[in-house]
C-alpha cells in the first residue's frame, strides 16, 4: 500500500472507541477554537518586532532552530552540519548551505518521525498552517520546499498575520534578566495589538558555576542594565528588584527558573554575601553554586510573594551532555538529557517559608514523571502556593499527557495544574500545540465520561479550563 | 448543559468497549454482593463500641475528619479554621462552628473532587448510602445537609446498623501498642455480632526520633499497660511480646509499621540495648533512631515468625511536611508527602533472615509506584513471606488500580497479592472503596478474557480472589 | 463455568476494539511468518551440536531450568526441591526424581500463571509447539504428560528439526570469554545449516568481586585458552582483543556486559594495572571492583570501535539477593532482583568518548522503566552510537512491551530500538516470545493508524521493522 497524501483526520488522537470518541468531538468542538493563551514561550520577540519579518527558508523554519528535528536526524548518525547547523570555525566538516539539500536530507528521514510529537506537529504545520497536500517523502522533497518558499513570501505569512490567524491571544517569550527588552519595546511602541510580554529569566546571573568567568560578565551586564553597581549581595538582590520591577511594567507577570535539582535551603544573608564575594574573586569553592541556587530560588519565591509574579521552576535537565558536540554547537542541540528529580525533600524549605501563601504561585514542571503521582500531584494538592506545570519536553506528546492525566489528576484535581504551555521556539508549531493538548485533554474527559466518572455537564466546563482557564488564571494573565 | 441529578451508572467505572464492559459486568455480578474483608482500616473502633454511637453532623461525617477531602480546598486557598479543623488556641482565624456554613463552602468547590477518587467515593456515598438524588452544588448545598441530618438521626444510621447494612465481615481497627483496647473489650462484652478486631501498631514506642521526650512518654505507657518496667532492650521487647499476646486474644491478625524508608539492618543484643539507653537518658546519637528501626523491622519479623500476626509494612511518607500547619493542627492533616521508596537493598537483611520462612507473611504497600514492577513484584514472586499490599493512599484510585494490575500481576501472579483493603478512617466510604475495587478488578479482568489472556472460567476465580479470597487468606481472617 | 479446553484464539492479545483490532489483524498477518531473528539468547550450543539431542522429560523442558517457572511456585511455599531442582549435597530435604510428581505439583499450582507472560507462552508451547488441546489443570496432568513425553521421543522434536519448524534464521547464544566455544565448532563442523553464533560475554574475567577467588581461576582460564600469559592489565587486554577476535571469526557480531550498575569512567593504564595487580594478589580495595569494571566498560566500547562488535549492556539486577537460596541451589533461581538504575551520569564518559562515533552500536537495557522516557530514549534520540533494546526479563511481557512502546517511542522513535530479541534458557519458548511480540507491537501500531498518529503504509514498515529488521540492523546479523 502506498500512500501519497498526508492524512490528517479530524478525528484524530481520539480513540477509536465509537461511544467514546462521540464524547471526545463534541468535547472538543466546543474547545477548537478558543483563543491560545501561549504563558511560557521561547518565540524570539525580534519576531513580531519587524512587521515585514520573514521566517527565512523552509529549513530555517522547520530544521535550523528545531532541536526536536535535528537530534532526531544526528541521532542516527548524520552531521549536523550536513543539516547547516552553525558550528565553531574550523572544527570539522563544512556547514551545508544549499537549503534545497538540508531540505531533501530531512525528507529522507521523514520516516523517523513515524509516532512521534514532532511528526505530529510537522503533519499539522505542512498540511494546516501551510496546506500541503502530499506527504514528504524523498520523491516530494523539492516540490513541498518550492510550494513553502512560496507561502513564506507572501504577506499571509508574515508572523503578527500568523499570530492573528493562530487565534493567539497573549503569548510570554522568555528573556535574561539582563535582556534590555528593546524588541518588547519595538513591539509596543510599533501599536500592534498582540500582547507579547516577557519572562523574567534570572538563571545566568544566579548561576555561579557557569563557564569561565560567563557569571561575572552576566553581574556586569545586570549593574550596567539595572543602573545599580552590583558588588555585594545586597545590591544584587536590589538589582533583580529593580529588573524584575522594569520586567513587570513590561507586562511580565511571570519569572521562570531552570536548575538540575530543585534543591532549596536558605542562607543567612551573610552566609550569601561571603559566597558571593568569593564567587566575584572567582574563588567560590565546590558547592558553592549549588548552596547559593538552593537560596536564591527562596529568595525568589519571597520577591514573587512581594511583586506578585508568578514562579516558574523548571529542574531536572542535564544539559550539554556532550562535551564534543557542546564545544562544537554550543547548546540547545539536543543533548540535554534528562535526571531523577527529587521534590518533596528538596523543595521543603522554600514551602515552609512559603508554601502556604496565597500570594505565591509556584508552577513546577518535571522532567521525571514517576514524580507526577508520587510528589507533585501530593505538594499541588496541598499547598495553597503549588500549580503543576503540563507535561514538559519529551513529555509534551500525545502520550506524555494521557500519562500525566493518569498521574496527576486523581491526586492533585485538574483544578491545582496550569493548564497548557507550548513552551517552543518554534512560532509556526504553536497551533499544532495546543491543537495536540486539546485533543488529548477531550480524549481523556471523554474517557471519563464515557466511564461515569465525571458527566457531560462537568466534562465541558473541565474542556474549558484545560484548554484556556487554567493557563489564563494561574500566570495572572 | 446542565445536570441536576447524581449520575452514578450502573455500568460506572468499565471501559466502554462493548465487548469488554459485558464481561466486566458479569464477573462485577458474581462479585458484588460477596461480603467486605476490611483487613486494614482506621476507623475508630468507639464507633461499634458505643450501640448508640450518632456520627454527629454532615460536616462530621464528610468533612472534618477526612483529610483527603479538607486537603483539596486548602490546597485552593481556603483556610482549615474555616472547615472546622480543629487548632491549637489562640493561632490565628477562629474555627467555623456553623456546619452548614461549613458544608455550603464544601458544597461550592465541589467540582475540585471532579475525576478524583474522593469525588467517586462521595458520589456513592451520596447516592447510595444516603439516598440523595441532586448533585452537591451550591445550589443543592443546604437541601442535601438538611436531607442528610435526617438520615443520620435514624436508627438505620448508627454504625453497628450500617456494618450490616455494608455487609461487613471483618474489620481490623489500627491501634497503639500500648492501647489498653477498652473498645474493643467494650465491643466484646457487648455481645454484639460484628467482628471488630485490632491490629498491633507499634511505631510510637520504636520511633527515638518522635518530637521531644514523646519517646519516653510512650514508653512509659508501655510499663504501665504491659506490667513489665521498660528500662532495657530487653525488656523492652518482653514488653512487646506481651502486648502482641494480648493483641492476640482481642482477635488481632497483624501487625502495621510505619516507617520512612523500610530499611532493615540487625543490631546485636548488645547494640540495641545501647541504643535504647542512650534514648532513655535523651542523648541518642544522630543515627540512633534509623539504626533502630531499621533493627526493630527485623526484630518484628522474628516475633511474627513466633506468633504467626500477620506483618504489613507502610513506608514512604515523608510526614508532617508542612510545619506551620503541624505545629496549628497537628498530625494527619493532608500534608504527608511520599518519597522515593527502596525496597530490593532496604529489605534485603530480613528477607534473608525470614523470607523464606513460611510462618511469615510480610506484606508490602509503596506510595511510589516506579517499585510495583523494579522490586516489589520481584520479591514477591520469589520470597515465600512477601505478599503485595493493593494500592495504598494517593493510588487507592480508580487509574492507581489500573497500573497496580498492570505493573505488578505479570511478575508477581494475583496470588502473590493480599487483594484489597479500605485503609480509611471514614467509616461510610467503606462500601464505596470496596465497590471501585471490585469494579476496577472485574474491568481489568475483563480485558484479559476479551485478549484471550485468561478464559471466563480463570477469570471467575481471579474476581473472586481479588475481591474476597486473597484478603482473608493473606491476613489469615 | 467450566472450561477443559485450553483456548488460543488467532485474535489474542490485540485490543477489543474492532476498529483497532481489525488494523492489528492486518498488521499481524504481514509479519507473523517472518524468520525469527534471536540476537540474545541464552539457549546452550551443545542443544544444536549434537543431531539428536533429546530435551528429557516435560519437567526437564518446561519445569527444572525455568526459573520464569520455579520462582513462582516457590514464592507461593513450594520447595526447590520438590521441583527437582539440584542443589548441594546434604543440605535439606531430598530432591524429587519423580518427573510425573513434579509435574503434577506444576499443574496442581498452574493457577499461579494467570495472566503472567510465563502463562501465555507456556498456552503456546502446549498448545502450538506440542499440539496439547486439553487445559493443564490437576486432572489432565498426567495425560498431558504422556503426551508431550511421546512427541518429545520423535525425531520432530530433536533441537534442529524445532529451529526450522519455528523457522529461525540466526540465533546467537552467550558465551564466557573464555568458553573455547567447542559446541560451536561442533556445529560448524557438522554441516548443518542452522546459524548458531556465540556472544562475547566477559563479566566473569572482569569482575573482581566475584566469590574468594573464582576472579582469579577464570583468569588463569583466559591466560590458557588465550594462549597469552595474563600476569598485568596490558596482557589482560590483549587476550581479550585475541578471544573478541577469535568470537568474530566464530561469527559473533556481538558482546554482552552485565553489571549492577552501568557506571563507566575512565582509568590511566597505570591506575588500571594498580588495581588489576592488587586483584591478582587478592588484595584489592573495597572500591577497585567498581572502578575496574567502569573503566572496563569504557575500555570494552573502545575495543568495538576497532573490531565491530556490537556493545550491549544489562545492568540493574541485585544478583542472587537470597543468599541462603543461592548457597544451596546456586545462581539463576529465580532470585535475582531488580535495582533503581541511572543512566544519564552513569553513562556520560563512555559517551562522551565514543558515543558520536559511527563504528559503536551501544544496546541498552534496562529494568528500571522510569528510564525509558527519561533517560533512555533522550540518550538514543542523541546519540548516534546508543540503540534501545527490547523490554527485558520481567518487562519481557505483553504489558511489559506497551508501556516500552508508550514510552520509549515518541522521544527516540522506533528506528532508535534495536527491534526485539528473547533473551532465552526454554528453546522451545522462543517462538511463543516472537509471537507475543509481533502480536504486542501490531496492536500497538494498528492504535497509533486507528488514531490517524500514522497511515497504514508506514505503519506496514515500521511492523516489519519491528518484527525483523531492526534486530537484524542493530546486530550485524
Amino acid at each position: 500500500m502506498k500512500n501519497n497524501d498526508q492524512a490528517l483526520p479530524d478525528d484524530r488522537y481520539f480513540g477509536s472507541e465509537p461511544k467514546q470518541k462521540e464524547i471526545a468531538m463534541q468535547l472538543y468542538a466546543q474547545v477548537k477554537d478558543l483563543p491560545l493563551v501561549c504563558p511560557h514561550s521561547h518565540v524570539d520577540p525580534r519576531v513580531f518586532a519587524d512587521p515585514n519579518y520573514s521566517f527565512g527558508s523552509p529549513a530555517e523554519l522547520f530544521i535550523i532552530p528545531d532541536h526536536y528535528v535535528f537530534r532526531m536526524l544526528y541521532s542516527q548518525g548524520i552531521p549536523l552540519e550536513q543539516l547547516g547547523i552553525p558550528c565553531a570555525a574550523g572544527s570539522g566538516a563544512a556547514v551545508e548551505r544549499d537549503h534545497r539539500k538540508i531540505w531533501q536530507t530531512f525528507a529522507d528521514n521523514f520516516h523517523l518521525f513515524r509516532g512521534t510529537p514532532t511528526g505530529m506537529w510537522l503533519a499539522y504545520e505542512l498540511r494546516i498552517v501551510f496546506d500541503i497536500k502530499q506527504k514528504l517523502t524523498s520523491e516530494t522533497a523539492q516540490t513541498i520546499y518550492a510550494q513553502i518558499v512560496e507561502k513564506l513570501a507572501s504577506p499571509e505569512f508574515r508572523p503578527r498575520r500568523l499570530y492573528d490567524r493562530f487565534h493567539i491571544e497573549t503569548l510570554c517569550t522568555t528573556d535574561a534578566a539582563t535582556d534590555p527588552l528593546d524588541q518588547h519595546k519595538a513591539i509596543r511602541a510599533s501599536g500592534w495589538h498582540g500582547r507579547i510580554v516577557p519572562t523574567f529569566r534570572p538563571d545566568a546571573v544566579v548561576n555561579l558555576d557557569a563557564p569561565a568567568g560567563a557569571w561575572r560578565k552576566h553581574i556586569a551586564a545586570l549593574s550596567q542594565v539595572s543602573g545599580i553597581d552590583v558588588h555585594d549581595y545586597r545590591s544584587f538582590i536590589h538589582a533583580l528588584e529593580n529588573r524584575r520591577a522594569f520586567f513587570k511594567q513590561m507586562g511580565a507577570t511571570a519569572t521562570d527558573h531552570g536548575v538540575r535539582a530543585p534543591a532549596t535551603a536558605p542562607l543567612t544573608a551573610r552566609a550569601a554575601n561571603a559566597i558571593f564575594q568569593r564567587a566575584l574573586r572567582g574563588k567560590h569553592a565546590a558547592d558553592d553554586a549549588a548552596r547559593f541556587t538552593a537560596h536564591m530560588l527562596i529568595e525568589m519565591a519571597r520577591l514573587s510573594v512581594e511583586d506578585g509574579l508568578v514562579m516558574q521552576l523548571h529542574p531536572g535537565s542535564f544539559r550539554n551532555h556532550n562535551d564534543a558536540l557542546y564545544a562544537r554547537f554550543g547548546a540547545d542541540k539536543g543533548a540535554d538529557i534528562p535526571v531523577p528529580t527529587e521534590y518533596t525533600r528538596n523543595l521543603r524549605a522554600l514551602l515552609n517559608q512559603y508554601g502556604d501563601d496565597p500570594r505565591l504561585t509556584l508552577i513546577l514542571f518535571t522532567l521525571d514523571e514517576t514524580t507526577y503521582a508520587r510528589e507533585l500531584a501530593p505538594l499541588a494538592g496541598h499547598y495553597p502556593a503549588v500549580k503543576l506545570g503540563p507535561p514538559w519536553w519529551f513529555n509534551d506528546s500525545l502520550n506524555g499527557m494521557a500519562r500525566y492525566f493518569d498521574a496527576v489528576t486523581e491526586t492533585a484535581g485538574i483544578y491545582n495544574t496550569a493548564g497548557f504551555n507550548d513552551d517552543t521556539r518554534a512560532f509556526a508549531s504553536i497551533p499544532a500545540r495546543h491543537d495536540l493538548w486539546r485533543r488529548a485533554s477531550c480524549n481523556w474527559l471523554a474517557g471519563l465520561v464515557a466511564r461515569g466518572i465525571v458527566d457531560m455537564c462537568d466534562a465541558e466546563a473541565m474542556a474549558r479550563a484545560l484548554a484556556y482557564d487554567l493557563a489564563k488564571k494561574a500566570y495572572k494573565l
